[in-house]
């Protein structure tokens, strides 16, 4: 991607325009500078405020203090811990907001840049840092600011719950698993932060500190990583209806608080048993709410841009008010789905081939059909493709006209898997 | 429960106390009243501002704009049309915020309220009018600010889900499962609201044109119920690997939007297809993000308190600020838990036993123990109730030293089902 910095050159801030420097423009800073620019306008629209990039450093390019003096609000993507602390001592010092995406910076020195922010009464905005695009921190944040928080069980590293997924569905051994999600870039050429349990308890410290109040750094945060899971422990806990997780675990005890990082089984009921692949997901438990769940794609670029974006919009706007005025979209009734066809039929030959031709004529496409039954139990289920309802349900009207049917045919919406 | 009315006498705001004015004293307006004071103390602790109630206007008891004029903030928990309307748009036009329940106000004068309240430069928060405590308005409005939402699925009833829940699980008819429901107090004597779609509707109305910024009224929501739904739909939905749903969907079509309720079947890696019981669930989806799904309880008296609550703290604090300082707790590390435990043990009588003696004094409680093998191969594989890991580990000790193990147990943390 060519890089076009659109500098502002006065520095006080033009009106109407909120302006945003950049720290960093690896994967992440690269997706979340196209992101905004895509979005000013849609921005702008709902906030009165356009936001523009006012300057990106980079290893060999651009000069900080110049881009603190031209912005608003600097996004911190450089990662690890120096320069990047000092630049967002410096930011927060200088009266502007910051957005981070780094989890390490936050789970060793959190306390530090709370209280620099807190002091210089500005925000200091995170989401990215744990989670990818789960809002994690916001709803623990905001949310639950109400709720005596309990416990919070997730899994927040998805190299991990990629290659524990991958050795559950192929019976894979970590080693070829690992190998498999380096070749697809879910791990990186060196793995050992995320398999060996230390991102995850980095992340887990960040929302402990939310979540309880209490100041914790990841070195307090005993963990496990999974280099020593087998294909053994994941096959014997299907028998037992258990599935294997990278989970943390965050939670009140005796007046105190336990946070550590292991693998661990959960059992088929429990929300985090679903999540697979690359996902990450958390469930919070507090006696007021009994417990929620949030589950997204993990850590990757464009998830990450987004939940900074995200952060920088909060920081633009005034405490919420209400929607933005509305525009009148036309209202769409025929619209695409999948469907599920139940047809009672004859026991007869040619029944199918009847059926499939009209389908076929209204561009209907069957992803599955079974036959089922015989004489009078006869009968056809189909699933079909996304199509347009109208023609569906033009296609059942004329199939509803066939002799050989012996009860009105019965549709049902389908959705499909979403990965 | 008796209610006592803390009425503050002085009409400006004392330093330091926030003032909530409470109309309606139902199942969760008395919910809201003691959770609002079960939490002030940690409520002021977090924003500096004590919540107090400032009077309550029940069908009986209080007067409106005597309540108004004591409140910085009326919760609305009325329900209904009016006079939940009128009190809203007078609150509002006084410069008071407003949080409400009232997804009936909302979806059929949403526009009229969202511009009273933008007017008035006050804010307008309804996070439990949809979804119970799960926080989809708050995601959509905040954490998605920055993305173009493509789809939103969710179930957002949780009647109907507890319902199809329990055709699917026990084989009940419709009228058994509703019977049921009612029974335990998850269906209304009148369930026609939700059994009809309509519930569902008037949600995805308010979701819709938080989504998409364009006006929508629950009139304009097609939607079935699931009512005419059939055993037979769901025994035939489990053998083609899918399971029925009450799902509400809203979507951009070709520069327009669609929003619908129809009872859908969801393909089982869906992840709407394990939301279960009387849960609510969305998903929402956008290029920038892929998806994320939210999920908790649905509405229950305590949930929507708590979402009020966190809607109430919101329009208290001013953009939300890093957290609050820490105060230290103890880090426990010694903490319970549930264990997985595989022993490959020698084939002869006794074994077991000696096991289990083990575990018994050391007040480790077997959940489920399958032996395996034999000879050379025989093994156990146990699931250990929650107990301290430290009783757990002991115990594991001392089995370790048996002489009938032919290898190091095995020890794996377990977190058992939520729900």
């Amino acid at each position: 991607m060519r890089i076009s910095f659109s500098v502002t050159p006065e520095r006080p801030s033009p009106n109407g325009v909120f302006r945003v420097g950049l720290l960093g423009h690896g994967t992440v800073g690269a997706a979340f500078h196209e992101l905004l620019e895509e979005r000013a306008e849609a921005i702008e629209a709902s906030t009165g405020q356009r936001p523009e990039l006012s300057g990106v450093l980079t290893r060999g390019r651009g000069d900080f203090d110049d881009i603190l003096e031209r912005s608003d609000l600097v996004v911190e993507l450089i990662g690890g811990l120096e320069p990047a602390r000092d630049y967002v001592l410096r930011t927060l010092a200088a009266g502007k907001h910051v957005v981070t995406a780094n989890k390490q910076l936050l789970s060793q020195h959190g306390e530090e840049l709370y209280s620099a922010a807190a002091e210089a009464g500005v925000q200091l905005r995170f989401e990215a840092a744990v989670g990818g695009v789960v809002p994690i921190i916001r709803v623990i944040h905001e949310t639950l600011a109400a709720a005596h928080i309990q416990r919070v069980h997730g899994i927040v590293n998805g190299t991990t719950n990629f290659i524990l997924t991958e050795m559950a569905r192929t019976g894979a051994s970590y080693e070829e698993a690992l190998a498999e999600a380096q070749e697809l870039g879910y791990a990186e050429a060196d793995p050992s932060d995320d398999v060996s349990g230390r991102d995850a308890a980095a992340k887990m410290a960040i929302i402990a500190r939310l979540a309880f109040g209490t100041p914790l750094q990841v070195e307090e945060v005993p963990h496990e990583g999974i280099e020593k899971v087998t294909g053994e422990d994941i096959e014997r806990a299907r028998e037992l209806g258990l599935s294997l997780k990278l989970v943390g675990s965050a939670e009140r005890v005796d007046g105190g608080v336990a946070v550590r990082v292991f693998p661990t089984f959960l059992f088929g009921a429990h929300p985090l048993a679903s999540v697979n692949g690359s996902f990450n997901a958390v469930t919070i438990e507090s006696p007021a709410i009994t417990e929620i769940t949030l589950s997204g794609p993990g850590a990757g670029g464009s998830q990450t841009a987004s939940a900074v974006l995200g952060d920088v919009i909060s920081a633009m706007i005034p405490p919420p008010t209400p929607p933005v005025p509305a525009r009148a979209l036309p209202i769409v009734t025929d619209v695409e789905s999948a469907f599920y066809l139940h047809l009672e039929v004859a026991d007869r030959p040619g029944v199918l081939a009847q059926v499939a031709e009209i389908l076929g004529l209204q561009g209907v496409s069957v992803r599955s059909v079974v036959q089922k039954g015989l004489g009078e139990d006869a009968r056809l289920e189909m699933v079909v493709h996304r199509v347009l309802e109208s023609k569906f349900l033009a296609a059942v009207a004329m199939i509803g006209g066939l002799d050989f049917l012996r009860a009105e045919p019965r549709v049902i919406r389908v959705i499909e898997e979403v990965f």
